[in-house]
């Protein structure tokens, strides 16, 4: 059975127990959201790993975020890889995808999942791509049986979640046609899809054989995340007719796998203007009865390459203060190439910033309280509690070591001037 | 007469239609706003330097930043403030405040004043506090006159701006007595003010005076940016009791500089939760009739130092998309110690998505279309437009060079599977 079937029958697992524990709710409401499917907890049945950290995602619960790792054509170390999956632990990514295109995918998923103690996701489909390719054929050649093989392979060997592209029609993809994008699809595995429905002259599999991927999922209590194949690769495509369709399909597919037990998310845009991010949520929210939200930005403005996970932040933040659930972390080598070990660090500090300052609006537990405990800090002029309670430690040590002026009578920056000090004089 | 004398009387300068070219607008439609108050032109009257970029901020104009830059009591080093201005100056800032406190200050000025393309700000008050504690004197001791002296000099000196906190009065100080707060006052200005003003049983000179700050502003043009004192030091504090009654008189104060021909801005917080970012706006709007908003901030969060820059692009952009005219930028190095100058170009980046982000959705003339020319240039794989058409070209450059494997087929974040590549096939 699968967590969503076993709340649905009442029993609170200890999976449910974990989450309430990392959330300081009852476990009771967890039990309740995940049997309506509004909370997802990210694990595969066979993930019995030691020291596994339990990762909800849904309402009433912190905003998570993923970091995405992977090897390219062009970039194929798998230790490289496994540096960045060390970084994303150490600096508080709550799940990692491996979006690995080069080199030999199995062994590095199993590295990964052997490794890792935060859930991992995949897409499945560039597995089945890439193994077509290097049979020397096309993707339109890709065999549907690859793909549920490659699925239920990936699912066998521990992955907690896939993203899924299932609502890359040919209905979709004709609306795609008839109203013209700036940037077309910018989804990999949403592209692969529409190439092969296209030139096949076939439905997505993934849509037609829907029902044995909810076999699958359920096999293995893996969370099917509805991938969003047409969402927005800029600003001026954004909230489209061709974003809305899918995400009507997506909607009714929520309900179908909710209707089998099997948990999913539903991943959301992309590119999007500030002023159009709380209608997406809400209309995400509405179309999909309350799945969890998966947001990969959504990315403010397009002129920012190199600063993207900035742009990111801003978006990911307004995102999540609306209701997102899960963001998808962009890291500063966005739009420019694989990111390094730097850059994944720097796009977990951006989303984490993110998701926590949408956590005190949200009223998560806990979030506006370590605010005020470093805003008391602060005053106080204790630069030790500060270190201790910043977002990253090390950093906020070597900015400190580096400037070795920081102390009770205040930083470099206003020295003898310092505020804090002058209030007591006073107030 | 000043700019908005002459914009009642009907005339359209040559400050306005410079305004008007930059912008893309009318001059009729410049000069009517300048008449209201809802654009101020920060220009000295003396400020004839050739190459002067002239700035104009307020309503349906381009969101401005704001770098500050300055010495401090432990970090005096004159040449590297020059350099911070060239800096900010190089990578797009639209003014700069010098906040020194520390080495020479005049000469600090002066320097800055030759050098600078783009409008100055200063604090008057910190010169004041400084010439008074090198006098060994506290802060109360000084003198009023010394203020008005020292402000007087620096409008002498040229320059554009002035912070002046005229809203740190009697009263606002016993609000915040009977309101307590996590932070208290963490602005310096407003922290002297209100030392000055509890320990000599007086009323706030600047407020007190007001109409000869104003004399002084109408001689040279000098917009006055009505500080906030009282600005939120942390989440906790925001829009409180002191924050509000301080705003309240700030309107007043306005309306009587605009009485009196004299332009003004509005400063703003601070510490903001997301939540509360629209409300401040729409409050400041109301209570100053419009008058431009600059704000410092906002911070969405207080538990991210070394990343301060993202947590106020945070708050910037959306305050911006709300209506704030001028976002002053917040550097990696806050709440740490002074920046350096790779702060100050991430600080300028920083804020520059934040404001153009929100200039995408208040429909300011070229900000949706610059993101499609990206968007168009992204699509073709064309990496030369898409670097020239960068914020950062400097930085895309950077980032290219160093991985050297950016082509006609994509970069290496997905190599031969890049979906731009990919869509050519079938759509």
């Amino acid at each position: 059975m699968t967590q969503m079937e076993l709340a649905r029958a009442g029993k609170t697992t200890q999976e449910m127990r974990a989450v309430a524990r990392q959330e300081g709710l009852a476990a009771e409401l967890i039990r309740q959201l995940v049997a309506k499917g509004q909370v997802a907890i990210i694990k595969n049945r066979i993930h019995k790993k030691s020291g596994f950290k339990i990762c909800g995602v849904g309402r009433h619960l912190r905003t998570k975020i993923n970091a995405n790792i992977g090897t390219s054509p062009r970039q194929k170390s798998a230790s490289q890889e496994r540096k960045k999956l060390a970084a994303c632990v150490k600096y508080g990514a709550d799940a990692v995808m491996d979006l690995s295109t080069g080199g030999d995918l199995r062994l590095m998923r199993r590295d990964i999942l052997r490794e890792s103690t935060i859930p991992l996701g995949t897409v499945p489909i560039y597995q089945a791509v890439v193994d077509t390719v290097r049979h020397n054929k096309s993707v339109p050649m890709m065999k549907a049986e690859t793909l549920f093989e490659v699925i239920e392979e990936q699912c066998r060997d521990g992955v907690d979640f896939i993203t899924v592209h299932c609502g890359v029609t040919r209905k979709v993809i004709d609306t795609l046609r008839k109203h013209k994008r700036v940037m077309g699809m910018v989804s990999r595995g949403g592209t692969f899809l529409a190439e092969w429905v296209v030139c096949n002259k076939k439905e997505n599999p993934l849509y037609e054989h829907y029902d044995r991927l909810l076999d699958i999922a359920y096999k293995y209590d893996v969370v099917l995340s509805l991938g969003d194949g047409l969402r927005p690769g800029c600003g001026a495509d954004a909230t489209d007719q061709s974003q809305i369709a899918e995400l009507k399909i997506l909607g009714e597919l929520a309900r179908r796998a909710w209707r089998r037990n099997v948990q999913v998310m539903v991943e959301g845009p992309g590119h999007v203007p500030l002023n159009q991010i709380e209608k997406n949520i809400i209309l995400q929210k509405k179309l999909c009865a309350g799945a969890p939200f998966y947001v990969l930005g959504p990315l403010v403005t397009d002129i920012a390459p190199g600063y993207d996970h900035i742009s990111c932040a801003i978006g990911g933040a307004l995102a999540a203060s609306y209701g997102a659930d899960f963001l998808c972390y962009v890291t500063p080598a966005e739009h420019l190439r694989l990111p390094d070990i730097t850059d994944v660090k720097d796009g977990i500090m951006a989303s984490r910033i993110a998701a926590h300052a949408a956590d005190i609006v949200k009223g998560v537990s806990g979030a506006a309280a370590w605010d005020k405990k470093m805003s008391i800090a602060r005053k106080a002029l204790d630069w030790k509690t500060q270190s201790s309670l910043s977002l990253d430690p090390e950093k906020f040590t070597n900015k400190k070591t580096k400037m070795h002026l920081r102390d009770k009578f205040g930083c470099t920056m206003c020295g003898e001037f310092c505020s804090m000090k002058e209030m007591d004089k006073f107030l």
